[in-house]
């Protein structure tokens, strides 16, 4: 079974190609440029250079509706320019004003960068949001969304029409209080948790800078794209966007430019009472390019020759920092809170329609700024067309990348992929689930060409490094070792972004078990937005001994089995493990996290791939008629534990069923004749056993049952040692099992 | 019932005075430095100004045994210095080799820095750990905890002797593989998880300056001392590290000095990896000083150099970054990942004792460091003694600022403080629990003379700011009011560092509940680490309405409920948000969290403070002998619900009892008898209702009982309407009671 996806080759339209403005396509030299300043002048150039010296004029490659696009270009001068920002101010008041709640702050203030990023700048089709070769925008302060879905609905998105506008944050809605990817097809990833959408934005230049290494050749540029981002003053604060943007400078993400609308005001006020760094020179410090346009409300020119300038430096992701005032337009509420996250109120958008001179009725777009915006829609076919020609042209020189591209475009995984996953039998050697998940880590990247990661500076503990590759760095984008340094929650969201980029990119990640603590922002985020992350989460219990308390995981694992939409897999050996990621694999749009040993376990009878990816199932029994005398539970180290106390129960004379619980999420899936058939009605005698919390494991012990854990804090001493001193043994097991049955 | 405390302000030694180095204390002018450079040739100073021209001699205050003083600078020559730093070197390299486990590569860089600090400038009672006007000393990058306990070896703590030192890592050892606070007296806080530490020394930075700025008279400067830092580059990558740096800039710490321990070396290996960026100019970008030391190694007078210089910059922190040679010493494993976090190995140990010429046994201290570190008992005594003499001068003449510092010193809560707390009766008006918990947040904070906090740009959305203070502000920071930015992770980090910082500050902090996803990290370590900072928790589910699902908590609650040490409430409306104060501020060496709602509740017949505080309680009930026909458990905004639906009940003839679970840990402390007579086993119709995961519920429902909750995401529309479409009804619960009993 291959994921299924949308997505195809296919949705070409065979029409010829248009350039537009910033786009990779080629461009008629004989155009007239003279009624545009800043990025408008900027000539056309071929696919292999985006921006020339402003005098290089560079051959035609494909053919050109001149007309269209003259066009086009004279219909953008500065009134139409002017009415459309005010379009976008209006919709955004407008929706916030009918659903009474929203944000209409930030979309007033930044509705100029985004009308010269839609209008002038982005490539993109708006009949096909998944088109692979697309410029990639994420509004990183995603409670300012109302700007995303105004831009969308000008750009002729099917997803933003004007009802939907009406229905802004109703029961529903197509487009919800935050950016949802899930929900609003043209929203890139699920943005309002602050500072996710700028590590999302770096995952995905990440994606594209890969891919274009990978897959891009001297004849043909067959990736291409760049990814825009706007950020506020609160994503610049948490912590998240630093270890981002730390990393998009180390890598060099030339394709990266981001927005800051630096408006001086967020929730508590002005930011002078918290935030008072210079940010432009952290920025420069970590490898940023960094560019002032110090008038943003108007200042259409300065933000042209901004993104021009951006676009100029390779080498670097640049950071455009536009000072806008916030609520712009608003005589009474702009530069305030008060603008930030309320509904203006009926007297203030009247009084802000007459200070912008609005004569039009809530939700209207006027006749010639719809004609204006209307171009998009074949300019955006014809983008594709072109795309499709360009790869049809690719896929015959180099068929072989070409497969493995349209693998990772449409997420179809390769026939047979699964049979790369290792197998394993009692006799095989006992071995840490770390270092089984390696086996499998390496196995799969084999056959899937879109697997790719790396570890928050534990590589070499969490056992991720891709053997056959080396790292993704710089100047070697085209590997597929991801090195993320000590920053866990950047990497779950850079990983995020990776994921959403194309469906048959298949990211991982990894740290200890322990800080998730430290990226379940991130890993929430993965949850909602069905991104198919990878989390490897090695040294997952009591188990690593030495280190102690802090590194310890005791809550973690009923901590995300309550978390919607997320696996947590706890394998017990190398079938398991290996089950775990058959899984993984499959689950595109579901995360999954594997929990794994930092210990040696020995590879047990009875477990397999196909048990695990039941959930929970049956690995020994030696009883009769569905009615052992007693069902002991056990997952990953503890489930040998279970093993041995089955052992001397069973010299005893019990009968006794083990059954491994790797994933109760993926147990809850399955039929109640199943879960009857694993765990009886009429058995209530059961004991479980995890190094963990006990929380949660109610559930399957049931009233009469006993649970044996962990409900305080580890200990600093050999795993050995903690393991006894917490009661987490076999003869612990064989009390409780004599005293429940 | 008042926490108690270990620490008095009467462990006074009546001595005379005796200065250290680059304390506040005054000294002898005639006393000569010429055998030291660097820090060492600082002339003493009042308590007014630590450092003043080299040319300025002031007036001595105190008694001064000028004698021992002598004594002390006499010894301290090269030769003993290093002879010094070599021991701390080998204490490492010898209980890591015994333990077979540890990290010695940043105690061998570090010992240079770290004999400096503890030998010659920190201020300190080895006797008394707790001695309130210490310095305190933060090791950010625990792995290396070796270090720090060398040091308390060395200067004299009782907590760590020989044995311990050959205990290090094992089964009831004081010295954990990590430094833990709670294991080790003179470990201030615990770290090991990357940046907390940076952290928790900006709030302990924070907290000097609060109270230096409302208790300081002109006349008695009575709190007086800095905040030391070593932390890594893995401290560095981290998120959460730039976040406190930015606001220790922003408030202008000038007495936190961090030394940033530059060693190039990461567990993955070389930082050139994944960590290009300009430290050094990003903190300069965040407001700090920076020096860089470029021989940490064995550059003494670089060092103490650079302490001296930044002691002179007093409005900004300052971080001094050290060049050091992880694992400086070892012949073949210095400057290598190699050395970060293994033993040696018996025959690199023996290379490092060649090469550094170190002829002693294992865990050997040469008689002339022992000698020369043997001053710091007498000193710290006297230091203690000195300034307890000026404590009584000071409650002389300031009794009532006296009896708050006393307070905040020992724990000891005000009497009668509870009695602030407000009531509520089914009469007063229905209110948000954000609200309530204002008012409650308000009353605390007059009767309680540590009471402080804030929150991460929330405080009007999460309703924390306290009315009669100002903010804390870099020039007004005897305020209490904390503004932290968007930064949750730092938040709560810093708040750890406050409330460690001494018994009788209690700290609170504030967000959106669903963003402990961003602070998590924090949070466990204040349940570990016993730091018991509260957490005000708002729009705590669905009920925050129009956000959406990345604003609405679900697998909140059961998260928390499963970890460790750490209080969860979720009160239902006034009383029982009293209630949750009131443990929470009892509960010093316990966390808590108050999950509040957005939305409006009425003030509920039957709830109590008393109730609150047992976690679990009957709310109403008609019926007799312990034996309704169905109980009903509802928390938070549900109870209001579960009393809805027990009123329908009534009208069709059940009896029914209404069960409010506000704390489920608090309810699990209660004795059998006292759970008995809430759920009684022989009840087994049972329905819970809440707004979030019903993970875990089937611990209070049974087998036979039904937890109505929400097990996916959340959605974006307002909260009536989600409420319906999700089931959390009165209806709902009807039909479930009717489906049990």
């Amino acid at each position: 079974m291959a994921s299924s996806s949308s997505l195809t080759l296919s949705q070409a339209i065979f029409s010829p190609s248009l350039p537009r403005h910033g786009s990779s396509s080629s461009s008629s030299p004989s155009l007239s440029f003279s009624t545009f300043s800043g990025l408008k002048s900027t000539p056309f150039t071929s696919s292999h250079r985006r921006i020339l010296p402003s005098t290089t004029v560079t051959k035609q490659q494909f053919t050109v509706r001149a007309s269209a696009a003259v066009e086009t270009l004279e219909k953008t001068d500065a009134a139409i320019v002017e009415k459309s920002v005010n379009t976008i101010r209006f919709l955004a008041i407008d929706a916030v004003e009918k659903a009474n709640s929203g944000h209409p702050g930030l979309p007033m203030g930044c509705a100029p960068m985004g009308h010269i990023l839609y209008d002038e700048v982005m490539k993109y089709n708006p009949k096909n949001p998944y088109w692979f070769n697309r410029d990639r925008f994420v509004l990183s302060a995603g409670h300012g969304c109302m700007l995303q879905y105004a831009l969308l609905h000008l750009a002729g998105y099917d997803s933003v029409q004007e009802d939907d506008l009406k229905s802004f944050r109703q029961w529903g809605s197509r487009i919800p209080g935050h950016p949802e990817n899930f929900e609003t097809p043209g929203v890139e990833v699920t943005t309002g948790p602050l500072g996710q959408g700028i590590a999302n934005a770096v995952g995905l230049a990440v994606a594209e800078k890969h891919l274009a290494a990978r897959f891009n050749k001297p004849d043909a540029e067959i990736v291409d794209h760049y990814t825009y981002v706007i950020l506020g003053d609160g994503c610049q604060m948490e912590g998240i966007s630093n270890e981002v943007c730390s990393l998009a400078g180390h890598w060099g993400l030339g394709k990266l430019i981001a927005f800051y609308d630096d408006n001086h005001i967020s929730i508590d006020g002005d930011t002078e009472i918290a935030f008072t760094e210079d940010v432009s020179a952290r920025f420069e410090s970590l490898g940023w390019h960094v560019i002032w346009v110090k008038n943003g409300n108007t200042g259409y020119d300065e933000i042209r020759a901004a993104i021009k300038e951006a676009k100029a430096v390779k080498d670097k992701p640049t950071m455009i920092k536009v000072t806008t005032t916030i609520g712009f337009g608003s005589p009474n509420k702009a530069n305030s809170y008060s603008v930030h996250g309320s509904a203006l109120g009926a007297k203030e958008v009247e009084a802000t329609r007459n200070n912008l001179g609005w004569p039009y009725e809530p939700f209207h777009v006027p006749e010639d700024v719809k004609s204006h915006w209307s171009r998009h829609t074949p300019e955006g076919a014809a983008l594709e067309t072109e795309w499709n020609a360009k790869f049809a042209e690719y896929e015959k020189k180099y068929a072989e990348e070409a497969a493995d591209l349209k693998s990772i475009i449409t997420g179809e995984l390769p026939a047979g992929w699964e049979k790369a996953l290792p197998t394993y039998t009692p006799e095989s050697p006992a071995d840490a689930t770390r270092n089984l998940s390696q086996q499998n880590l390496n196995a799969l990247a084999k056959v899937l060409p879109g697997f790719l990661g790396g570890s928050a500076d534990l590589a070499s503990s969490n056992m991720t490094l891709l053997k056959m590759f080396g790292d993704f760095q710089k100047n070697t984008p085209e590997e597929r070792n991801l090195r993320f340094g000590v920053r866990e929650h950047g990497m779950g969201a850079i990983c995020n972004g990776i994921a959403l980029h194309s469906p048959g990119l298949i990211p991982y990640c990894a740290t200890f078990f322990v800080f998730t603590d430290y990226m379940r922002g991130a890993m929430r985020i993965s949850a909602l937005s069905e991104a198919g992350v990878i989390y490897v989460m090695t040294h997952d219990s009591i188990g690593l001994g030495e280190d102690g308390p802090t590194h310890q995981p005791i809550e973690h694992l009923a901590s995300f089995r309550a978390m919607p939409n997320i696996l947590m897999f706890r394998p017990a050996d190398g079938n398991e493990t290996a089950g775990a990621y058959k899984v993984a694999v499959l689950k595109r749009k579901t995360p999954s996290i594997l929990a794994l040993s930092r210990q040696k376990l020995p590879q047990l009878a009875g477990t397999s791939i196909e048990g695990a990816a039941k959930g929970g199932y049956i690995v020994s029994d030696n009883s009769s008629g569905n009615k052992p005398d007693v069902i002991l539970i056990g997952t990953g180290s503890e489930l040998e534990i279970a093993v041995k106390a089955a052992e001397e129960l069973k010299k005893e004379g019990k009968t006794v069923r083990v059954v491994s619980f790797v994933c109760w999420e993926l147990y809850d899936e399955q039929s109640a004749e199943y879960k009857e058939s694993v765990l009886p009605s009429s058995v209530t005698a059961r004991v479980s056993i995890e190094a963990g919390s006990t929380f949660g494991w109610q559930k399957f012990v049931g009233d009469k049952g006993k649970a044996i854990g962990i409900d305080g804090f580890g200990a600093s001493a050999p795993a050995d040692k903690i393991y006894k001193e917490f009661g987490i043994t076999a003869e612990a097991v064989v009390a409780a099992a004599k005293q429940v049955s």
